[in-house]
């Protein structure tokens, strides 16, 4: 950038979700203020979500908006997080509870950025590659897990042209999802809702919000709780068994998951009664019908009795 | 509310642009999660500007963003700021340095809450209207000042259909504006960019920074930043002399503003070259050609030199 004549100031932030604060964000907007940032200015993200939903608040209210470019270096954002506006801080009281829906001017994927990622970073990403294909379509699932499939057994390589088209894939159905429901209409339950992205974030959020968002990566939180939504489906009989085992692969080849049998179930279940996806009181479950197929379900048919035992069960399976 | 089955929770915050913080916001933001509301409620904002613009604020990053709705209780806030979404809070490095664009679902006023404003605060409110009209157009300049000249006589009560009927004119053309202009443009100069409606600020808000946000209402302000920014396009060769009396007549029939010629010159010009409005490095100045006919100038056509001056000879006439 600066090759190419632009003004650059850096700011550093730390990694992870405990760093998404508003106080970070003030911080950040103390930053640019300080460095003379002006409203046609812009901000540039280069990192993973957490540095691009941080980023793309601050930039959201700096002097009521500026432009902000996405350059995610994760797996996880390259497919997700920096497409579609969504921006966020954490508060005590929950995670992405502060945040607006603010679209990045330009977003920017190298693959190459991911011969570096930590494993672990790389297996979150996966699992949200098995969600996104879960909830788009047969197609996009069965080429993903094909994918996973093939790199686990060393047949092709991370950096490959197979990979990039297969983010290029994921983007294209993140993008139409996000075009025809920008600010994910609370309103909507049909299969182009915006909300469909959710599928595995209820009981996603509430792990990562009883670990204190030290434990799971995002992803990881998403793949667990991914099991918990399948096993929820099959339990109220909308998904086969034959399906949900399908989807249980697909998460296994994403890599380990971190640890969940020794967290407090009560306290689990608690969270998720008040996970922000909620109307009227009520928690709206992303389910499964079949792979591709998925649907949103209002909580009053999910007894916490149900639930317990779904939890359980997903528990067994890991 | 109650008594239409709505359940109602209240928070009260601190009167005045010191307590418009984003440390207010965030305990109001915990106040509405441990409230329980949800993404298809609503915060009503009941009180002046700055709890109009806090609330937005809050409503516009709660839960990425929840519906508001505005009833200004001061008549700058049913006059200007309660129309058109800006929501803000301040910073220690800026007014307003934080914000968003918020549009109110519903603006309710009702001037009877005007019968118990100090009047300092209609004084704020009525420089305002000035300002309003000044760049809105000679009619309802003429009207706004008529007005203001029968209320210091007596000739009509300040409770009156005809303050009614101005404020909702007043409204008519701020609400014009903005539909033409919604994110105030920072590429447009022409007479329907929402910026003409900065007229007076550009000094007001500093003059507000050089006393700590605490000496005066954000409306006198910005009927002293008038006056400077009269002087200055008289200065400039824009606007005629008899135009300029006109503007401070009608300045002076608000009612009494506080002083400032103990305030730092240079404080006060290093404070504006800082000012949000600008564009690359350059204060973006809202002057007069006439009473109705706004012009928005670059500010290198705007010395230091020239500026102080004004600031003096402004001085002088108050």
């Amino acid at each position: 950038l600066q090759a190419s004549d632009f003004v650059v100031s850096q700011l550093l932030i730390g990694d992870g979700e405990r760093f998404k604060t508003l106080g970070t964000a003030e911080h950040a907007i103390g930053q640019l203020s300080e460095a003379g940032l002006e409203r046609n200015d812009a901000v540039l993200a280069l990192g993973g979500g957490v540095v691009g939903d941080l980023t793309g608040f601050v930039a959201s209210v700096y002097l009521r908006g500026i432009a902000f470019i996405q350059a995610p270096t994760t797996l996880l954002a390259q497919i997700d997080a920096s497409i579609g506006g969504k921006t966020a801080v954490n508060s005590p009281l929950g995670k992405n509870l502060i945040g607006s829906f603010h679209q990045p001017s330009v977003v920017l994927i190298d693959i190459e950025t991911l011969s570096s990622l930590p494993s672990r970073e790389l297996v979150a990403g996966f699992c949200e590659c098995v969600k996104q294909a879960t909830v788009a379509s047969r197609k996009l699932f069965v080429e993903t897990r094909d994918f996973l499939d093939r790199l686990r057994s060393n047949r092709v390589p991370l950096i490959s042209t197979e990979l990039q088209k297969l983010i290029a894939k994921h983007c294209s159905f993140k993008a139409s999802i996000v075009a025809g429901d920008a600010q994910e209409s609370i309103s909507r339950t049909d299969r182009r809702s915006r909300r469909i992205l959710n599928f595995g974030h209820t009981v996603g959020h509430a792990l990562e919000a009883v670990t204190g968002y030290r434990r799971f990566r995002h992803g990881e939180a998403v793949g667990l709780g991914m099991l918990v939504a399948g096993e929820l489906s099959k339990n109220l009989g909308l998904l086969e068994e034959l399906e949900l085992k399908s989807l249980r692969e697909a998460i296994r080849l994403c890599g380990p998951l971190p640890r969940v049998d020794d967290l407090d179930e009560d306290t689990i279940l608690d969270l998720i009664s008040r996970d922000k996806k909620s109307l009227s009181g009520q928690v709206q479950w992303v389910l499964l019908e079949s792979i591709g197929h998925a649907r949103i379900l209002d909580g009053k048919h999910v007894t916490r009795r149900l639930l317990k035992h779904s939890l359980r069960s997903s528990w067994r399976e890991i």
